[in-house]
């Protein structure tokens, strides 16, 4: 559990919410159908639009990775020393029992490799695919959230715009002006809101995310790899530990 | 037939068009000539002074391919394991039945390259040229909508300026101040529409869909060059079942 | 001749002319000799600081590139083809009466090489010398144009201010206010103007141009290269239509 | 300590109360708890949510050094020089005793694996991996602060919609409107304030501590192998000042 | 000299003098210290805190770089075709006498090498090494001139800001409303004067500047490089004309 993402959330949340009670008139002023379904349902049409099936049913994986903690290093270069200490003593094959227990699959499917004496060149290969394809997903994963810091001012200005010119083309009552501007702004207001709020803060935790796992598949193939050339485990952990 | 494209779009507009007419005097207030001629009429003026005839042409080609649907890497990972075994049995002549019944250009003629004994290095070369030629038209093609989404809320802009300027150098009646101004602001209002509904989103599609393209030939390519080495048809699925 | 350049140059300005005119008022309201002087001079004189006199005096050689039409593609593979044919019946040498006939500078001299027993690395470096060069030749003089896109909106705003603090700080008749804003509005509808409808459209014109010079050199590398090698025209041929 | 840091850090601030006070009614206007608490809080918790934990616990370690001076390029060239003549004089093995008065910890552990014997290209490894670590943490650390220069005007924006929403909703006193405004503007400022006063020059400021710290390593990185592969030390000097 | 920075400064600030003078009232609403201390002072002092002493104590090195003229490339050219002829002829040390005449450094320093017989890779990391330390500096150094481009608009706003929310809360006569907008809008007229006339256009020049620096020292490498391979000068001046 991402424990500093919940506490951003929940804390902005609270920011926003309390300081536009500040007014004395709750927040009765920022409740509005018109700017929700502008922003929210325009900006979520154009990001239907802009993406593929397969990167939307990808959203709740995405959100998961989001929370998720950052892996545990410290945990992932002890397994790596222990094995390499596994292996210089009774040889790789010892480390068939291990292999099980990993949960990481890539970790698993690649120590599995060596194990099964797969030539070290063939790991890195399947470790780079793996990467590459990881980055690739990590794009368009963070594509649509980018989509969302992007556009939703845009919705937002759509919104005001709408009730702008309704209200200048229909004036009857020079009393109803004012209310209705600030009607008109509740969309560029929630558009801000969902742009800066939590786009722009998502789209650069995805990005952190990612560099975490670039960075635990970095250890563990370079782990791997000297596991398989029967390296010193204490050069290993020491190398390894430069990483951390 | 790519389902989200048509969804996001027609979604996307009815919203517009819905919160427009919450205001209850329906969409008459967003009807404007003079706001339709600057912001189309300007914006694609501007296009066609960008870019090349040529790429203006292949228009219809970019519509169509951003509403069909991303390859079926699944049915092309399968054809390639069963043109591996064919080859591993039969000889790579064996194909010569198959390749007919392909319906991708690139897949068809870089198949017959390998049966006609093609150097590999050539078959890479080829395919290498023809992903060029393919990013390129993307760029260009990308180029056309990126304009859309980059100038037209420049030209709702001249749209408005031209209402605003024209309005307070002519104020014979204050009453007429407001309806103008709510007319001047539907120029900013198509602006906006063409570039955050329709340019960005459709832009960001091309991409994407590029992006399926370069993937699709990047499997073929592989595949090709496995069945030419003769290698194990259930490796070869192995390895490019990492793209699916 | 670019005919697209020029429709939409001619499309644009039109269209810009006649919503200004749809007011009812004509042109008058846009004329404004302050806006003028201050988007046109104020941006020039930044030009003109921003870049080298060797910059400036390129200009009407970047405008000539703008609106000549792209490269001949086919008829310069047409003329590898036929020379590749020429060079593998009759020798190298039987090429020297045609090398005259040829326009283009880079594919003469290129040629002219070929035919003297140049080494077809030299060639490579003489062309990749040429192309370096027209590269950097392309990115000094879009610069002049991406000036003018990037500027003159600050130009018009900055016109429109002194229009403002001179209204507001000396208002002695409130009539004046508006026709007074309206007037400094057109500074910021100039500014609008040279950068949307002449500036963003031409720069990108620029690249596009030479975006096809670095295509068109590209070919005739390739073609001299394999009629060195006395490759066979057929496949010379086919190899250089995948570029078309 | 960097000097012009804290002179500039002093001398904006003083600036801005100097201007904000020249109105002659004091700072009292620019004071608002509501404008505060959603610039710096809604910002930090953006901040919170976007970022790992272990980046926020680097905040005090990235402040400190944003306010150290430049490295001491000289004494460190000095420095290499002399040890250089030492190695040549009295062998690698003399300098055991110089390497525990280094402060610098990665000259310190790579002198000390050249004084060992390590191959030089397993220095140069070393070095490598440090400095792509530290690559990684100024990026994480330098997204921080820019996190603030970039959504710091956006919460100024939401501060300054909610002050006018509730404002133009809630029209009971014409009188009150003007004051409401400033008020409402206030978050704007602040916005601004923290954006381009302190942000947007703390981000520039750390990224060229990165350099700093990046160029020093190269300088120490060329050293050590110059003095492993006994060099002369008037050459290596000559050498390193061209990095002065 | 670099004639045209001269006449394009001098020209910019007429333009904008004289379209201010253009209202009739002469300058002196376009004068205010609160404007020129915010802007110049608050943009100057977020500089401060950006840039390291060192990058300030260059700047006047810096200015005098934008006002010099682009090198002699042509001179160049021929001198190094005489020196090539020269060493042909009577060796490479009859350029002895010429090296102590040559002005540029680098130039000067690079000869003398090969002329003492230093290897043609040692002058090459030489020549990279300067021209690495040179683009550093001038990385640092359009720094500096970007931040005012950059930031210079942001300190008008914080300056009209200021204005503003004064105006706003404390509005005892309505007559002064207008002109106090009047005089807070000069800061941001003043902030977009630095940004866009002096600020945008130097850090292009810089960027040009530093081109032209890169280039003559590529012409003067290549030209070196070709002396020391006793190249024919004929040929070597017909190469490095494509540069021209």
């Amino acid at each position: 559990m991402n424990i500093n993402s919940v506490v951003g959330l929940v804390l902005g949340i609270t920011v926003v919410l309390v300081t536009a009670a500040m007014g004395g008139q709750g927040l009765r002023g920022f409740l509005d159908l018109h700017a929700f379904l502008i922003v929210i349902g325009g900006c979520t049409s154009a990001v239907i639009l802009a993406v593929d099936l397969h990167d939307l049913l990808r959203v709740p994986r995405i959100l998961r990775m989001l929370f998720g903690g950052p892996p545990d290093y410290k945990g992932i270069v002890e397994r790596l020393t222990k094995f390499s200490e596994i292996a210089r003593r009774d040889g790789l094959l010892a480390l068939e029992a291990a292999v099980n227990e990993l949960e990481d699959e890539t970790f698993r499917k690649g120590l599995q490799m060596a194990i099964d004496g797969t030539s070290s060149e063939d790991i890195n290969k399947f470790f780079e695919a793996h990467m590459a394809v990881a980055e690739k997903d990590n794009e368009h994963g963070k594509r649509i959230i980018e989509c969302y810091e992007k556009w939703a001012p845009s919705f937002g200005l759509l919104g005001t715009l709408q009730g702008l010119i309704l209200m200048l083309q229909n004036l009857s009552d020079p009393d109803t002006i004012a209310p209705s501007m600030g009607v008109a702004m509740v969309a560029t207001f929630y558009g801000a809101f969902v742009a800066f709020m939590l786009g722009g803060p998502l789209a650069n935790k995805m990005q952190r995310s990612y560099d975490n796992e670039h960075h635990k598949h970095q250890i563990i193939k370079d782990g791997i790899t000297a596991i398989q050339h029967g390296e010193n485990p204490r050069i290993l952990e020491e190398r390894l530990s430069i990483y951390l």
